[in-house]
């Protein structure tokens, strides 16, 4: 028999400090749910293959895109279409639920600094 | 130029009030976000291609499994594996975010009277 158990948000964000580097909570399929805390200006990126959902659980992210920018607060998400450069900025710590393809880099097409190890479980 | 907007869970599950009817919010390729009202007792059912993620954002959501139950709070979440049979129970409303494929369908192979019609957007 399989031992099935929710995921607490918080919970397992408190496991965690480590700025940019998404953990891993669950999988849906070949989906996965992420974690991350952000803080600072991200890189400029795209991912040309998949969308991206990004559910903000606190603080505020701003996605900057090519001609615009998304303000998200606790409570709201938004989905960045695939091949659509975006920048993720935070000018305060935020917390953010990312649901993606596995395999997806955070850095996206982008080489940096701020590439995070992939399939990270937390 | 796409004019791009975040979007708001609670201003979305402000403009229905019907219970057992999930409503489209957004799509990440070929996955639907969508928001749904629970309260009793949903039918017995499966899905047999596909895993389901529930996100609990207010209230309690009880899921039956076959051997046990997994209780979601508000901020927890549950992936319900493909090919298991489940029941949503509530007690009182609660309010969930659902994650799955576009084209299932709410009561997955159960014919039922609370099998909702698909791709409701609000």
């Amino acid at each position: 028999m399989t031992e099935h158990r929710s995921i607490n948000l918080s919970d397992k964000l408190s496991l965690f400090r480590d700025l940019w580097s998404p953990r891993v909570i669950a999988e849906l399929n070949d989906y996965q749910v992420k974690l991350a805390k952000l803080q600072g200006e991200f890189v400029w990126h795209q991912h040309e293959h998949t969308d991206e959902l990004f559910i903000c659980l606190k603080g505020v992210l701003r996605i900057e895109l090519p001609d615009s920018a998304v303000e998200l607060h606790a409570g709201e998400l938004f989905v960045v279409p695939r091949g659509v450069e975006h920048r993720p900025v935070a000018n305060e710590e935020c917390h953010v639920m990312l649901i993606e393809p596995k395999g997806v880099i955070n850095t996206g097409d982008t080489q940096s600094g701020l590439s995070a190890p992939n399939d990270q479980w937390i």
